[in-house]
């Protein structure tokens, strides 16, 4: 399913890159398959199935094989990292590994715990596709403070893409670097919004061979959705429906009017 | 609490004997227990308290039997099957069937997973009161495609109602069939909607003596919630909050106008 | 971080204080964590991010350390207790205690299960800076009927804030008494309402000494915040983002001009 790698988009391409990729997420149904945190699982789902995937979210090591491999993608999310999560996962990710199938990085909260911080470094050795997290969970993998330099060295050094999440979105392969700037505003405030957008990431890894730019574009899409949807939003509680509507409906028209890439 | 087996409602009174479960479920505040999955215990319980009845959700072995006992009905859904989910459907089946308390099986992705056909194949084998299931499910487990012949012939040799979900529901007991016919629409883009209507299948199970009956009202007042609420909805994320607040607020006379059951 | 014990406030300026502490919360970014239940993880962090807050759920007994101690409160909620909540909580518990940092203990439905009360039992004597019941729940617990006489001699008893809920919020240190009035509404009709207002309860008791005014603060801005959201709603699925919204933007003024305490 996975195209060929592709060459670097320019970033003022991304736009059209992710009104691409949602028509074919729409078109080819794809499936991914998230081992995720308690609190982000609906979301996830949800946001999938908005945008035009399709989810599963089993945890349990006896099946994770068995959906896995029905999916294009995996994604990993560490938080409420409970005793069928800590089993499961490994196997998900040798699963996917295996056929070379993409699986992404989600180390929510690694800072916060020891026990989770040695898991998420097992993790990263099978080499996940994208690692998305925000500069405190950076800071406790990398051991240094998120700089764009700390980054790139990462990234060169685990051959991942680190997706780097803030006020900016930084997204490098080492080299080349995408920052998505579009507004963040609500998504802050509604939990598991950034674990749910991780999902659109590893569908988009599925469906583009270059990761770099697949991940940016999930980023984006989830952005202009955020976007959009706090137009109508009166405070975080109306503000998911709207992001899950926002996501069901754009195009690419919409991406290339409100991407602000560099 | 059931009433005496009724005889066979003529379908074209389908949405009035909704009408009037809803009000008795209302009334009588039925208590529905669900083993039901991580992503769909929240909208599940918001589902039965906005129609009316109560929830209550726990999965664990060493209260099952507690809640079970005090519920009406109990509802197992096989997905996210984790180890407290295996050990505690056994022994809920076990507890509703005592005294023949109605118990309904959602096998949710059976066709996805090996371990989990054989699971809800010894969930069969303790006689769900209706089975609720897809295409891709029934023919996991009925080992055959479904076909009017076969779905009539598994709800026969299983002593079950099978309620086969899709454009149309279709639910028979093996020789009456009904259809439901309400709109689709973004139901399926909405995580966990089946499997948050099996419940009210299950209250309405405990509220009617006809199983077949019972489960094609509930599935009509489902369709029809879900068809007032595209009316408002902009997208899966506003359809939500507006199918939980059809459901709250439906009458016998909308489900008589609405209703599409033949 | 917490004040030094407050004086009792005058119950006509709790909602001062509410106003108050509200503030505070969103200028401080509280950390709660919350051990709750599967169907209020996602509303409980919701309600923590809207109202200010930062919330963490880990529910693993490897990990409940390391997030309560970087947590100014901690949430119980025995809601769906399975094996890795009972493994966590007390460690949570003992986290809290050895340096005096408040936690709050939420023994929901601990009147329909043995095993649950004997646990909640077991909680109590580690001594909840507050205890939020229902009017079963407290009978369960006390071994008799809830009048305001048993409630303070609970309270009395235990060392401990009751926090009774139900039409009116009563909430007592066995000497005073305190009675939020607001409007119930659509509440009840929401799933993990109360779980989840009770972690800001939690979250205002580590941000004012007294846990009596804390509790009754936190418990008007819910009821106010839901109030305000029941205008809007059309029904429980539009009432649960409105009330989210409610609860990000309401200021002292709108606390005052609504609050209903005597």
């Amino acid at each position: 399913m996975p195209s060929a790698p592709a060459s670097a988009v320019d970033p003022f391409r991304l736009p059209e890159l992710a009104g691409h990729l949602l028509n074919r997420l729409r078109g080819e149904r794809t499936r991914v398959h998230a081992i995720t945190n308690a609190a982000a699982q609906n979301l996830t789902a949800n946001l999938l199935l908005a945008a035009g995937g399709i989810p599963s979210l089993t945890v349990v090591s006896v099946e994770v094989q068995a959906f896995t491999s029905r999916s294009a993608a995996l994604l990993v999310n560490l938080d409420t990292l409970d005793a069928d999560r800590r089993a499961a996962i490994p196997q998900g990710i040798a699963t996917a590994r295996a056929p070379a199938k993409p699986w992404v990085l989600d180390p929510v909260f690694v800072d916060a715990s020891p026990s989770r911080l040695k898991f998420a470094r097992a993790c990263l050795a099978g080499r996940p596709r994208v690692l998305r997290c925000d500069a405190g969970e950076f800071a406790a993998l990398a051991g240094a403070d998120a700089t764009l330099e700390t980054v790139q060295a990462f990234a060169k050094a685990h051959g991942t893409i680190v997706a780097l999440t803030g006020m900016v979105d930084l997204i490098t392969d080492g080299v080349r670097i995408i920052r998505v700037e579009n507004g963040y505003s609500l998504m802050i405030r509604v939990t598991a919004m950034g674990c749910a957008g991780t999902a659109l990431v590893a569908a988009f890894t599925a469906l583009h061979g270059s990761a770099l730019d697949a991940a940016a574009a999930a980023l984006l899409v989830t952005r202009v959705a955020g976007e959009i949807a706090a137009r109508d939003a009166k405070g975080p509680g109306t503000f998911q429906p709207a992001f899950l509507d926002a996501l069901f409906n754009p195009n690419r028209p919409t991406l290339i009017t409100h991407g602000r890439v560099s």
